[in-house]
């Protein structure tokens, strides 16, 4: 095969089979991004072996998560969130430590070693908000109050994430430096609390009138994209994942937004948001565990995910009433790349084998299928609110 | 540095750097296009050494450009370009042999090796459409009749050019099979020809009834993605570039595509483009020949390179009048990424040292940003046509 069809193969193929199987799925009364999940699944080592995780296309399923939070964000004023800060607090951090005990507890009992048990814990905690937002935005229903909710907790759960993180790496490492712990988090929390609250008043002073005195063509994209790039790299430095900052610049742009900048912004997104969602599902692969007991533990662990994450962030939010307490708790399952990502990193440190590995990617993987038709199916009854609202319209 | 600030770092440079030049070139009254080229001899290993060429953003630089193609295909009219297909066979024919017999005879008398001028005779055959059609559709002049001609001459050129590389590979490996470019040649020109002709109505009967199908969200995008990358991948496997049939299917929707499709390729291409031009100017490194003697050899082909386009393409169009032959003659100068393929496949075979490499690589550098002020200049002055047309008006 020539070299030159490399990149234009692996457009084709990652790209027309998403959108194949999103139609199928569609047609099946199924959401269309598991089906471009499943898409990742069958390219993957696990079915066809078309395709592995990490090669050239990683670039392009990185940018893709990064647009899909921009996107979402664009759709969501900082105001709106702040107020739900209080309930995204608190049903962030139920849906952190009833995950965390959940992981260790079940690996603990299973006879795991220590390290390995608390490792699995600490990803158990993850939260892919890429996933639930790409849900929600797709459906149209970024503007209920679960949503806002689901947004904030999953922003918060990133920076409680990362301190748990801190906190079982420097177990992993021999020692946790409770210090430096105290200040990443202070670091990460400030600059999210930060940007959240001052930037969508900087994005409306400053950007119009640098938009007025650009000469180039599509100025207003460019600034845009400028402050896209630059959040998500100092979203990197102050701690928390890239995409935080991708949705945080999205956020500031919110109220200041035009309808161009949006057009051409969902032209992104479009592209790049099914090599996101092929390359979760590229990672698929059940042979992480060839013996019988790890896959029994796998599923005996997943089930802990969900349920602990439902019912953790679900009490979290139980004063909004049963059916945004259900859609809250749904909304948190996925944990998507970021679990992934603290896998990757038990890895890197030398303390996870390769069988935890395969088995929370496998979590992360499963939990990511399993959330978008329980999300259907959640956001399917009106709450008493929306019920007030629909009688009185 | 934190791994994951990686992405967002090169992601800011490069966009940032482009459209900061772009922005001071076009105050002090030049095109922008050349800023965003020399942000990547900026960033690149000549000034300042932050990027070399082929790193990961590689991927981004040859989807740029392959959207850049599309876009422009989608303002063009396969019919309006088969009109003027008599000329531009004629534009692109002297356009190759002009070129190759300059570059060849030059480096022969400079006492160069036989196959090492045969190869760079080669390279100075290439035309990077990708240059000039930037230029042209962000002026609004891809309706102008020189327009056309250009972008019909420069897909004739690719064909050409292909064939011009078959032979001087044949003749690096010891001996051309005659039997086999012809069928090159052949398969090359009978995709174009059948694509540009029969695509249009094609896409024109299939796609609508096919978007109407589809039920997942923004079906007409995924159809024209799929198109566009289906069409880069048979291009490939054709013997053209991918970026021709890029082109190709863009023609083919242009004139079934609405405006939803032009809004998000645009978003695509706003984004990817500045990667193709920072791309190139990244590879501009004058180190390559650090002896005198080649610089001014490289100086030498430089001016050989413009002006045996300049004259080959010009003379090829005089039957439109001087001022479209003029205008013809800029728009095909700029060498672009197609002579650095040709320089990188005799650097690959092993007949091409170091320092020719080099100064292929600068000739399709210069000639890149040569043309850009000139084209400027060449389309300010209308033709007698256009005076009928402004006068009649």
């Amino acid at each position: 095969m020539p070299a030159a069809a490399q990149i234009p193969l692996s457009m084709l193929l990652v790209f027309a089979a998403a959108k194949l199987l999103a139609e199928l799925f569609e047609r099946l009364g199924q959401p269309a991004i598991v089906g471009e999940i499943l898409a990742g699944v069958l390219l993957g080592p696990q079915v066809l072996g078309w395709m592995t995780p990490g090669d050239s296309l990683r670039i392009l399923s990185d940018l893709g998560v990064m647009f899909l939070l921009f996107r979402v964000g664009l759709e969501v004023k900082a105001s709106e969130l702040m107020k739900v800060g209080g309930t995204a607090l608190v049903v962030a951090t139920a849906g952190v430590i009833l995950p965390f005990f959940a992981g260790w507890g079940i690996c603990t009992l299973w006879g795991q070693p220590r390290i390995e048990s608390i490792f699995t814990g600490a990803a158990m905690v993850a939260t892919s908000v890429g996933i639930t937002a790409h849900v929600l935005a797709s459906r149209g229903l970024l503007d209920l109050r679960a949503s806002r909710v689901i947004l904030a907790a999953a922003v918060v759960d990133d920076v409680l994430g990362l301190i748990v993180l801190a906190l079982v790496s420097g177990m992993a490492k021999g020692g946790v430096n409770y210090l430096d712990t105290a200040l990443t988090a202070a670091l990460a929390l400030g600059f999210t609390v930060f940007v959240a609250r001052f930037g969508t008043r900087a994005a409306r002073q400053v950007l119009p009138r640098m938009h007025a005195a650009l000469r180039i063509a599509e100025g207003e994209f460019a600034l845009a994209m400028t402050l896209l790039f630059a959040l998500s790299l100092l979203a990197v430095f102050a701690g928390v994942a890239a995409i935080i900052g991708a949705f945080l610049a999205g956020m500031a742009l919110s109220e200041s937004a035009g309808t161009r900048l949006h057009d051409l912004t969902d032209g992104v997104a479009e592209l790049l948001t099914p090599f996101f969602l092929v390359g979760i599902g590229l990672h698929f692969d059940v042979r992480a565990f060839a013996g019988g007991g790890t896959l029994l533990l796998a599923l005996v662990l997943l089930a802990a995910a969900v349920l602990s994450k439902f019912i953790g962030c679900g009490a979290g939010a139980l004063g909004m009433g049963r059916t945004d307490a259900i859609r809250v708790g749904v909304g948190m399952v996925p944990r998507g790349e970021v679990g992934m990502v603290v896998a990757q990193i038990g890895l890197n440190l030398g303390v996870l084998p390769n069988s935890v590995y395969g088995t929370i990617v496998f979590l992360s993987v499963a939990t990511t299928l399993i959330a978008p038709p329980l999300l259907k199916l959640a956001f399917r009854a009106p709450t008493q609110l929306e019920r007030d609202v629909i009688e009185s319209g």
